[in-house]
């Protein structure tokens, strides 16, 4: 393990290559997320392995092989394998997504924040340690805190603007006064400039823009050109979808622009040995969603 | 492992009544803080233990057994042990530290955020998988982010509020307009006020506030009231120790209050075989110096 940043050779797509590619090859923007609750999966894969470990990489595999190909792009969330002390499963989730499915980027959402000497060390985890091609990070901190991962020449990094939950709104709706002259704006659209203009010199950043707020996903468009939103809050979370592909589509690019995730619609669409079967089904059903509202 | 949080029995003490013991039995405001890197660990501990992970958690024990009558905390860094996949030699530190030295609260530094349910795997994480007392969290996310871990009884959550980094002023000192008739202030007072009213009802919550900032400590201070204050940014990152703890005192209160950190300025004191010794002599001086600041 060293701690000077790898840089990508020059044969490897980068993370904004990678979910171009995915867009244009399967003409989605259906993110699918691993949040793997193990009191949540199948009871037939908890007979077959007792250790909850084991049965959730399992149940992730599978569900990978039922949705590859009808996403752009596959996000494991970091903690639910961390409560489990899974971090070894979460390793072997990656390495077989890598493996099997290539041109599918895989998003490590870590929302990761610290200084730079302790950023470095999260941006071996992500990059080295779990061959991440993208990983999700808090803004919180500053640049900073930011730069250690674009180090990594070509992997993504996935900042929090504007987040689903009801109390995204505590801070991230505040309104800020750069100086006496402007006008404020809330903070999110601040976060939204910052992190698209003088942080994101590499071109490696996109941003995390909530479902649940259509509007803000179109002010955020506004400010930030194409770069890629990673869109959570649609299906478990209730966003409603053609309000979010129109506010955040790039005019004259259907079926780009957006990593809009499902999880736990997806994962838990059956609780029965059917749950393959009923998790792809879920996911055709929301990528043509998704491609309907594209086009209308 | 079961998803509803455990609540901690009465006999256990709470961290914000283990804090006040520290204070009162060590008569010390330091915390050591556990920023393991292998490249710098001592060379004799390379050899003995040529595995990384068992030569870092080594090196931290040592550490904590040079100092442990010296400080009123210990705090791991979560991302330094992640790097190298030491997940396990981290719970086995802080299983460590919390059998031989019961009376010291250890703080998981993980600067964790993200929605409701998935901090609920995050707080298991920290409070159950690994034993902490506390844990570091990340406000961008707003009040539901946070709740998750109140729920663990008795364990302390500290926010980041100012934090010690130069980027830290990129978003934390953007000027906030709560309303059109309330004057300005910067974003980490405002969440210093949100953390230490609205969202402490069961008053577990602490916050982070750099000793790089004096005078922002000292407006943090006349907010919180009494809170506990974790500190980092004296040692490496060059904090002045005089200012600092000016800043951050409660008035008749000396040696309370406040949680300075320093990592690598112990840590790494040498590189030779005396690292031990010569850890121990920098925290003796460290906490002197915070002593000799608090009673002047």
């Amino acid at each position: 393990m060293n701690s000077s940043p790898k840089t990508s050779s020059v044969t490897t797509p980068s993370f904004a290559q990678q979910i171009e590619s995915a867009w244009d090859s399967q003409a989605s923007m259906l993110c699918v997320g691993f949040d793997p609750d193990p009191q949540r999966i199948p009871s037939d894969l908890k007979v077959k392995s007792p250790n909850p470990r084991e049965a959730i990489l399992h149940f992730c595999c599978a569900i990978a092989d039922a949705t590859a190909d009808l996403v752009c792009a596959f996000k494991p969330q970091f903690a639910y394998f961390a409560a489990l002390g899974a971090e070894n499963e979460l390793a072997q989730l990656i390495a077989y997504l890598k493996d099997k499915y290539p041109k599918i980027p895989v998003i490590l959402d870590a929302k990761r924040g610290d200084i730079g000497s302790t950023a470095d060390q999260y941006a071996l985890e992500a990059f080295e340690r779990y061959g991440a091609d993208a990983v999700t990070v808090n803004p919180y901190m500053g640049r900073d805190s930011i730069e250690p991962y674009l180090k990594h020449a070509g992997k993504g990094v996935i900042i929090l603007c504007r987040t689903s939950n009801p109390g995204g709104s505590d801070l991230q709706n505040l309104a800020v006064l750069e100086n006496q002259k402007n006008k404020p704006e809330p903070l999110y659209l601040k976060v939204a400039r910052l992190a698209s203009q003088e942080w994101n010199g590499s071109g490696q950043i996109s941003l995390v823009v909530g479902a649940t707020y259509p509007k803000e996903i179109a002010e955020v468009r506004a400010i930030v050109g194409k770069m890629p939103l990673l869109i959570p809050g649609i299906g478990a979370q209730g966003g409603d979808i053609d309000a979010t592909v129109q506010a955040g589509a790039i005019a004259n690019f259907p079926n780009t622009g957006m990593m809009i995730n499902s999880s736990r619609a997806i994962l838990y669409a059956s609780s029965g040995s059917d749950y393959a079967e009923a998790a792809r089904k879920v996911a055709i059903a929301t990528r043509d969603s998704l491609r309907n509202s594209a086009t209308k």
